[in-house]
């Protein structure tokens, strides 16, 4: 992978292919750009053929597949003829591009893999970095790259802030919306082939025959773009669904059940991907209510579906209120099954060991499990990171994980989507990053984050340095300035009961699980702040490679960015800064603050570049950002100081809101919607 | 009056009469100072006798007023013994201190001026500016000093921002509230001595008999503290309360019956000051409305309160919604009646020519009238200037008058009171400073903001320099502050409907008066923004002195502070500054919220020195100011820009509001009560 970055990055530097591609995104120098609301993402409008389209030669029968990818090419290729050839060339979806005088050729084994070249093609033109002669050649380093939706029958997205479910299951299988091949078109650009279509709090309806017909419609617009389709599955379909006495994974019946159903499913939808499922995990039942394990559970589905080829994806998402500490049980529940899995099971991990928090250290089972295929769930939806009103660019947060989890101990990657049926998809026009680099890095893990938001920028606004420059430092700021507004040096889940939208760090609900609450994870008191998962604490630490054990299990050598995560530390504890635990706290909420109001400036002074519509809409969402991490860091900082006792230090923004207003106020939204505005006393 | 101030202000450098005097405010170095609640306002708690006081020495009958004058040493004085001596020393209540070895001696001519004596003694101790040899002598620059209550009679106060009237009219005269004589205390302490009880917008039945009894009842407390009442009265009150067809000033039957009526009131209270009358001023009935003219009903008032040795203020607060230009409005009317009004009666005229707007150029009338005899009207109670919620020390505003026009071209000076019910008498802490200042001001009007916020600070929290310097600068920039982020560069009346609290410069009421309406004196629009009153638009610069005419007149000598009041100025205008127009306003906004941040950032780095609860009272009030500091700026700015159609420049703050939201908001409150905080979208 290093060398193909190499020759792109290089080739930026030489020259390029046609001197008027580089200045494609350029706009009239007194006008603004034509307003644009967001629905083309990232990539081109597909217009009417005018006949002076490009040559596209493709000897062979031109499949539905390679018919996307010649209309990809004559809507938007202004370089030389291509010829698109099927050729053993490396493995699966792989592909190479080359180029002579007069011809560019864009090689692969399989037709998915020539769709990709053409996408890679248009993305390095679009992004001006198009060099002669071209030589790249891709192989994907994992071959599932999928998006997870929690999507409901009824219409609702757990945890979507961008409108409904694109899946308009009232109307299918009859009518389809343009919207499927758009969302399909857009995947495939960026190299996602899988997408589970409902949500992993599973309805058992979903595999119903009457389900399964809305699906395969689906399946049949997603197929030419070489996307699977997947669904979640509810472990006790075959008693809800199939009126059995049971869902033991080792009963007869039961088994027999799923075989048929799985049957059926490829009847229909013949290159089916799997299932996903969520079990024992937050009230969803699984094999251990009938006394099995996870293993004997996920094997029964995978020996199923082996048949026709498909797979079983299996979230180690469990914790139960009983446990002292959370962040551990996942392990101890999975670690003693490791071997135990059929080789057409994938354990599903998402990131980190409790809920994709800001930041959190990598869930130690990616290092612990040797003998089982594992693969990382990340949230592109943003449940933890301000919905879809913060500006908040991810990939540092994915790069950061494959800084600690080598991308080779990995299978599969899977996202959680952040699209809806909002006209921008994502509800953020920079959300819609997110979902872009989710299909690259899981293409590639190893790209920067600086390079995914350098090309989506280019394609997505404009080329131009001066107001690339700035956004791009702006995005890649972005995620860790909610990490210092929201929860910096460790803190975790300090979230409002229920939509995890502003911060409750004083939290109480009577009866509620302790591990539901913030204070479980804060345990501020007057002593000091953090959850002691050293040796000397919950022993979280011992789950991680005894290199990495040593430095976390040590307030001195600890990362002071996980420092409260495994340690409970004395409010005058000196950091590194020199200041006091107290003090550096501060600090960080005030950076968080300071760099938001950075954004605006940052975003006000690109207006030229950008069209007045997409440009207000950000502009309005950057204000609620301000005034969401002034609530965070206001909420935060007067609520520990209940607890330090210590003033807050000269230097830093006073607070503007009142500790009492803000516990008295709640944000009346459920799990499926995003507020308009946070805080109002 | 300026050798006085040398010789304290020299003193203090020199040496002080006794060396624990200076450390009387200092606390223990770790202790907190005990809670306070504001309600001694700057005066010392007064104790029970203990035995071990000063000796005090007084020949001849101890009055009720010298009564209080020994009582105060006896609390508070910790130096020589003291003699107070009634005798001939300059003019009125002016009095003379001196000391010897082992005695401090005060003198003046009557009762009143010696305890006024005592109270410049005690404030001079508590400022730690007791110098020996004592050597003042003072004498008050205008005779009356006088507070003028808005208040109605049931208990509502107009414009009042703490709490419900002080005077409870249900249960006097029979009951009377401790509070009454902790007010005439604190009004002596700073020299004032009259007080108008009730709203200019006064009820006829103020008049009745039985309300007069309870005027007598606070008369009666008053006295004694040197303090004269005078009530407000309707002119119409000879219709209303004594049913004659007409209260025509001209009218035998109305000259009876007001002749009647203050003989009534005299023999109640054979002190009684006088009037106060708003006549047909936005709505109340005056002698115009039955053909005559402010003179003769000031006149035929005046003669029927002459053998009592009463007088009459008239004010000059008149503008009808006909005239093009309400600023000019007073002058026209009331210049003809120069040298037409009896010699008790006294012309009240606000500071401005609009309405006590945060900044204002003086009233032309100051100036041009000749033979009549004018007190100016000043507003304590902070109507235009963010209510009891903004800290806003006035005394920049009054100086800036005093500047304009020269004191000895006035007879008296009157302030509209901030005071109610509340603990703290005003609402804010910090709104007792400009009552205290008040007071000060109209006894001697070449006292300096400094000075005032010095002494003030000093006897109302703590004489420690590392609180008095940062405290009193903050107070010191506060009101250019609220200029800034409310008004700047001679904007006026931007203000919502009806409360005057929050902006609302697009205000637009159907119906409504224009000169009641923000337009009317912002007059923004695509070509520039102000209020053209130059030769070329209304003219009111010609009622200005010639020399003072030429400078306002021209856009280039006009100071930039009076700006959109006198001119229409276009966008792209360049300022002093190099800015244009509009950058130069986008400037001002910001510093004023930066200025407010930085009174938040002053205030918490002093909290050692403050006593927990007004410290926490006084940090909450300035969140609240700082979310209105960020409201109105946002709101002016944001809605000016639809006309200037100009970027915000770089560095300043970004908006965090919507204009929408903002014009879509209302403050539900009425004109009697301070609302709890401001916008809440």
């Amino acid at each position: 992978m290093k060398n193909i970055r190499l020759t792109v990055w290089i080739g930026m530097m030489c020259g390029c292919l046609a001197a008027g591609m580089l200045q494609a995104g350029t706009r009239p120098d007194n006008a603004r750009p034509a307003e644009e609301d967001g629905s083309r993402l990232w990539l081109p409008v597909m217009r009417p053929a005018e006949g002076a389209e490009v040559e596209v030669i493709y000897k062979g029968k031109v499949s539905p597949t390679i018919a996307i990818a010649i209309a990809e090419l004559k809507n938007a290729w202004k370089g030389e003829p291509v010829l698109l050839e099927k050729k053993r060339t490396g493995q699966g979806d792989g592909f190479a591009i080359t180029s002579s005088e007069h011809q560019v050729r864009i090689l692969s084994s399989t037709e998915a893999g020539l769709l990709y070249g053409v996408y890679s093609l248009l993305r390095m033109q679009a992004a001006g970095q198009v060099t002669v002669p071209l030589s790249v050649t891709e192989q994907p380093v994992y071959d599932l790259r999928i998006l997870n939706h929690w999507d409901n029958p009824d219409g609702t997205v757990e945890r979507g802030y961008a409108g409904r479910s694109l899946w308009n299951w009232e109307e299918l299988p009859g009518t389809l919306s343009p919207r499927y091949e758009a969302y399909a078109r857009a995947n495939a650009s960026v190299g996602i082939n899988g997408t589970v279509l409902n949500n992993v709090n599973a309805s058992p309806q979903v595999l119903a025959t009457s389900s399964l017909e809305k699906v395969k419609a689906l399946a049949d617009v997603f197929r030419p773009y070489g996307i699977k389709v997947y669904l979640s599955v509810n472990f006790a379909s075959p008693i809800q669904l199939g009126k059995l006495d049971t869902a033991d994974p080792l009963d007869k019946e039961v088994i027999r059940w799923w075989r048929r159903k799985v049957k059926e499913i490829y009847t229909l939808i013949p290159d089916f991907g799997g299932f996903l499922v969520k079990a024992n995990s937050e009230g969803q039942p699984g094999p251990c209510d009938f006394g099995r394990t996870h293993a004997e559970g996920a094997n029964m589905l995978a020996d199923a579906l082996k048949p026709y080829g498909g797979i079983v994806m299996w979230r180690a998402f469990v914790y139960s209120p009983t446990d002292s500490d959370r962040a551990k049980q996942a392990y101890l529940e999975f670690m003693p099954l490791d071997g135990q899995f059929h080789d057409n099971v994938i354990v599903q991990i998402k990131n980190g060991p409790i809920d994709f928090q800001p930041r959190e250290p990598y869930s130690p089972l990616f290092t612990a499990m040797k003998r089982t295929p594992m693969m990382v769930e990340f949230q592109i939806t943003q449940e933890y990171l301000g919905f879809s009103n913060h500006l908040a660019y991810l990939v540092p947060l994915w790069e950061e994980f494959f800084g600690e989890v080598r991308p080779d101990r990995l299978k599969a990657a899977a996202g959680v989507a952040n699209i809806g049926t909002d006209v921008n998809w994502c509800g953020h026009h920079f959300a819609q990053a997110n979902w872009y680099a989710f299909g690259r890095l899981a293409w590639n893990p190893s790209l920067t984050s600086d390079r995914i938001a350098d090309e989506w920028l280019r394609q997505t606004f404009t080329s131009q340095p001066a107001f690339v420059r700035p956004v791009k430092e702006m995005m890649l700021q972005s995620r860790e300035a909610v990490v210092n507004y929201m929860m910096p040096l460790g803190l975790h889940h300090q979230f409002a009961w229920g939509h995890h939208y502003g911060p409750e760090p004083w939290c109480s609900v009577p009866g509620a699980r302790p591990d539901w609450l913030p204070s479980y994870y804060h345990k501020a008191d007057k002593e000091g702040i953090g959850f002691d998962r050293s040796s000397k604490g919950s022993d979280a630490v011992s789950q991680y490679p005894d290199s990495l054990r040593q430095i976390y299990n040590d307030k001195a050598t600890c990362p002071e960015i996980y420092l409260l995560w495994f340690h409970h530390v004395p409010w005058h504890h000196q950091m590194k800064s020199g200041r006091t635990l107290w003090g550096e706290l501060c600090h960080a909420y005030d950076r968080g603050v300071r760099q938001v109001r950075g954004f605006q400036e940052v975003w006000d002074s690109v207006e030229p570049f950008v069209d007045a519509r997409r440009f207000g809409e950000v502009q309005s969402k950057l204000k609620i950002q301000m005034r969401d991490a002034v609530w965070w860091k206001d909420a935060c900082l007067l609520y520990f100081q209940t607890f330090s006792g210590m003033p807050v230090p000269a230097g830093i923004e006073r607070p503007v809101h009142e500790l009492e207003d803000m516990k008295r106020f709640r944000l009346e939204i459920s799990n499926y919607e995003c507020p308009e505005s946070g805080f109002n006393k």
